[in-house]
């Protein structure tokens, strides 16, 4: 599916909210499409986890109308040499740092054409000397307006590569016992979500579910628990969750990203 | 008023600002109806609240012009067999789950029209299974969408319902001592809103208002009192606040949700 | 230049994101010009700190497009005397409580109109009685609506005024060993952000940066560093800025705002 722009732009940063850092994206972005439609996928990003912003941006881009272009800024290595990446993927575009983010979220998309942004392209749009420290404002904003205004093409974006893939987020792996997963990320909620996804549980026929010392009853909905109790459910975005009923697992348990998740197979243990 | 759509739609969640949630509902929201225009009313509000949701958005829905869809989503029963209901009233319709959020927003509102929805309508507006956990993303914001756009009528929505409201906010009462309320939330300021409204007060001829062992003088402004000094004033909710000039009463003085809050009537004591 | 409207307001507040008092303000400014554009500029301003909102808008406003309207609400002295301000410049209006806020963010910008409003503005637009704690919903919200629809001219707003200017930020002074100046603020990265800015740091020939009893190299960027290594730089705002490669200065090194920064030429000592 080709790209044709509908002139909406989602921001995905670790820039948080007491900076307009996020705020002054928008303005340069306005500046020069000045219709575009602008949506703050989350400026909540932990600094500088590329993977993370990845792997959230990976569970929302298609929830967004073909036309859109995604725009991700978790960017450590800002005003260093590190590249910057466009997909072409499903009628959208995704355009951020070359730094593993976008791998991170295109994983389970079958078909990415990637594009490595020519160096000159800065020049081409008339932009002034690139800050050091902020290519959201300096860099991200004016091009993505321009390609999402459809004044930038993306075959004009650059030439094909091969993305970077530095920190992949870690995969679970299936054993002898059953599938051995990790927490990936203990969300706002204090919901601990893992990488094992519910295809590799549903290999398990009677599975049971450890993380920290306990047992987590695979349940359909949270509700489905007592009130306080831990339970484990297939989430909406296809992961296994470990959670309690009306609590923070999280706080509550001191459980958090990176914690093992074991799931033994009831028949053969 | 009948409802004739503006294209606009707020937001009430407790999703944060960490993960993607409310960003992922502006997708799905402009997937179905491209040129909706959103507002974030608060994605802020405290997991699993469902009356304090409420009672921010019966403080905030009359602000928006008629014609505005408010859909609230704090679910901590998503995925059972909690229903979802619509109220139309004074031209703006309300969308959440039917867990008394919405009743605590219209309760002061003479005039509501209740409908809940028909178990159908996922079918009808050809929604996929709707995953256990993120309602607000498979089926409040498609609804939305359908409502705001003028696609789906709120007559075709569902059936006039008697809504569920589990766990009112607590309300003030009369005695022969003059009004005993409560602190019902301590705000980004610290300041601490009570239950207290400016009517119940005016009832009191000398009012002298006690909360936390100490007493708060009732003065016009913020900057009437010394700076670092208490005082009690009518907020721009026509509720009783009681605040530091300049400081935040909740972390100075230890006093939050639920705090006793005396007003005793000066003359009689 | 002079003003036209493109339709686009900004907010910066203090306002948090817990309660909707934001989002009521967008609310007020809808029902008003029904297709205004808002971007959130910042919601996180510190409590109180009229000075750190102008320092931010300061280095914000010039990003987005001419015609548009900053409305700033930091505003301990809501309900008071205090005055309302109208800001022109470079074709866009800026419009806050005259408290500092805006003489701070314009400090560096050579033409100015300075407009304070006419008391009866409130009635000519028809506002009901202002509340005495939100006038971000009962004022601002209904006068940027009017500013930024054209209904409202400038030159009707009020009279020529010279601004309040109480608590401006420290700035840094020459001195025989080079240059002094202070930490403003530790932003979102734990970054220190000082008030000492490029052109200073040009004048000393070999300047040696120390803060916190330690040196801070001058590096191009952050990634110039080792990995969690100190290091100054000239951030985007072209401001000496202090930081840990990856890290969080403020937190690792328990500096913050009003720390002092020594700049020691190297050549004179």
């Amino acid at each position: 599916m080709p790209f044709a722009p509908a002139g909406l732009i989602t921001l995905t940063t670790d820039f948080g909210a007491t900076e307009p850092f996020a705020g002054i994206m928008h303005g340069r972005i306005l500046a020069r499409f000045g219709t575009a439609r602008i949506v703050d996928l989350s400026h909540g990003i932990p600094p500088g986890r590329a993977d993370l912003a990845g792997f959230w941006l990976g569970h929302a881009w298609l929830d967004f109308p073909p036309g859109t272009l995604h725009v991700a800024v978790v960017d450590p290595g800002v005003g260093t040499t590190r590249g910057v990446l466009l997909a072409l993927a499903a009628g959208r575009l995704l355009l951020a740092p070359d730094n593993g983010l976008l791998p991170e979220a295109l994983r389970r998309h079958p078909e990415v054409r990637w594009l490595g942004m020519d160096p000159r392209l800065p020049a081409r749009l008339g932009l002034a000397a690139l800050s050091r420290t902020f290519h959201g404002r300096d860099l991200f904003a004016p091009v993505a307006a321009a390609l999402a205004a459809g004044a930038l093409l993306p075959e004009d974006f650059g030439t094909p590569v091969e993305p970077a893939d530095p920190a992949p987020l870690p995969v679970p792996r299936r054993d002898a016992d059953g599938v051995l997963g990790r927490v990936l990320v203990a969300d706002h909620f204090g919901n601990l979500i893992t990488n094992i996804d519910a295809e590799l549980l549903a290999a398990c026929r009677q599975p049971v579910i450890e993380a920290g010392r306990r047992e987590w009853p695979l349940l359909p909905t949270y509700g489905s628990a007592g009130n306080g109790a831990a339970l484990a459910l297939i989430n909406a975005f296809g992961l296994v969750e470990l959670a309690l009923n009306g609590g923070d697992a999280a706080a509550a348990l001191g459980i958090g990203a990176g914690a093992p998740v074991r799931v033994r197979d009831g028949i053969t243990a």
